[in-house]
């Protein structure tokens, strides 16, 4: 059986690019960037939470490394590092062959360099970590809302959740709707160059992993204000659309999450420019509601006849 | 019950240091420093693995950011933030309460400070990443030992070995000697300062994480040389001298890991040296071997008759 060693040697270590020192010593070495910060996150995904047994273990890798990357687009940042730690009941090569696959193939589109991580036994667990650049004062925080502001959303929510509903028996989509919303689920895209164009333009982000709802509550709370969306305004996908239990579309639109598209608050002077950025990446950029002065991390949605709605689930919760 | 934003807010949060930002948003953001490296590790610890079910959650705590900032200082550099990613198999508060002191504590003692993470349900694993500085050319990094080097240990190894080998009735130890092995092996301190220390003085080091023969190979392969060690120069603890148990003994210095002390090579005009550095920081170092120019990482061992001696088990795999 290959051991721990053999195994990283395979599978983990590719010649360093950026770093000055990357897998195989106690620690891996990077040179900081001029005038730039550094952006760190840390996602943790475990079997049988975030992905089922058995899940296909490229389509794993690559989500793996998205929804971190997901939060390096949230903060307007640049791709650079990773670290890996895993958790496995064994060293199954054909599985490491393709979840390594996947991983690369991901960090190669976005040239992010695995430059280190851990390997152990015991249940399946992947904890990554991603360094990313941004310069300072152009980060994309939560807490820059300002009341008066516009909400935007890239593309929309709800597809990975409306897989999860097929998953679970609760709808029954057409073949072509649950490729699509199977594609949403499993091999989400972070939305990197759109986090990097909104530097200096965005007053807020946040990438949707929790819920619409409940992720633009944590930029109500660290900012200090209401949001409050118009549900008509909510962007729909075809499978969405096409979904005759408006009861499960609405808790996929606002709650779903697993999205990982972005939320963004920003000036109504900068319409023209939100503009200009959809149109030069190609992207669905979509005004879905504004920033008010009301109780802080308060999100209220209102239907077409300006009535609040009343919202069961905000979104996921782990302890909940 | 505590929501996981309630947990993150109660149990991770604290005010920023030196970070510009750290918990509660998408990613942290620091600031780097002049002339300096960042040096970067990962390490994940797994319930029934690293650790028992039912271990003292202080001690857990410590000890998960313990050995993470023990591959800092195996690199000579200095500590400066950390994330912790945990999967818990419910959100128990005295636990988290406990689990959180021992890791606030040692964060404080090397000032580091915890600056995000991920918390979700699941089988209970905990992944920490720690980033220190380090001036360029000063980094202890495995490739750079070389032939005539000598090889030298801080402390001793094999105590944390022998608290196992009591606590699978391989040995019965004596109440002070056990007390002092549980402590090696549930508190172990990272060799911070003297990782400092041997900055431009060690031209290799490792923490001895795995055991002494199998960490020093990872050095030997690196820097493409052999290691020889002298068993009879190896330094003993009270409690492994008092072992009646030679082999046992031999299996906890030479294989037994999770000492977290460091092994060093550097050439012998520095023996003046390295014994100042003993000296000041009130530490045994020992020099316990030199490095040759045979197969590159074997580590071979020699009695006291000069005799190669015959190992079965040089250190821990996770996959053999």
């Amino acid at each position: 059986m290959a051991s721990e060693f053999d195994i990283i040697r395979r599978y983990f270590t590719r010649p360093v690019k950026r770093a000055l020192l990357g897998v195989g010593d106690d620690c891996a070495l990077i040179a900081p960037e001029p005038d730039t910060l550094l952006a760190l996150s840390t996602d943790m995904l475990v079997e049988g939470r975030h992905f089922l047994a058995g899940a296909d273990a490229v389509k794993l890798g690559h989500k793996s490394l998205a929804v971190n990357l997901s939060d390096l687009a949230a903060m307007g940042a640049a791709p650079r590092y990773a670290t890996l730690a895993l958790s496995l009941p064994d060293a199954d090569e054909t599985w490491l062959a393709q979840f390594t696959r996947g991983v690369f193939k991901l960090a190669d589109t976005f040239d992010v360099e695995l430059v280190g991580g851990d390997i152990t036994r015991g249940p399946r667990n992947i904890s990554i970590t991603v360094l990313g650049a941004v310069p300072p004062e152009l980060a994309l925080r939560r807490d820059g809302a300002k009341v008066g502001d516009e909400v935007w959303l890239s593309g929309c929510t709800g597809d990975a959740a409306l897989a999860l509903a097929h998953l679970n028996a609760q709808v029954r989509l057409t073949d072509a709707a649950l490729a699509h919303c199977l594609a949403r689920l499993h091999t989400p895209v972070p939305c990197i160059a759109l986090g990097l164009a909104l530097r200096g333009l965005a007053s807020s982000a946040i990438d949707v992993s929790d819920g619409l709802v409940a992720d633009l509550g944590h930029i109500g709370e660290r900012s200090g204000v209401a949001l409050e969306l118009r549900y008509a305004a909510l962007p729909r996908s075809r499978a969405i659309q096409a979904c005759a239990d408006e009861r499960l579309a609405q808790e996929c639109l606002l709650a779903g999450g697993d999205d990982y598209e972005l939320v963004f608050t920003a000036s109504p002077d900068a319409r023209g420019r939100v503009a200009s950025v959809a149109a030069d990446l190609g992207l669905a950029l979509t005004r879905i509601g504004a920033v008010s002065a009301g109780e802080p991390g308060l999100v209220s949605v209102r239907d077409t006849d300006g009535e609040l709605m009343a919202l069961e689930r905000k979104g996921f919760d782990h302890f909940r």
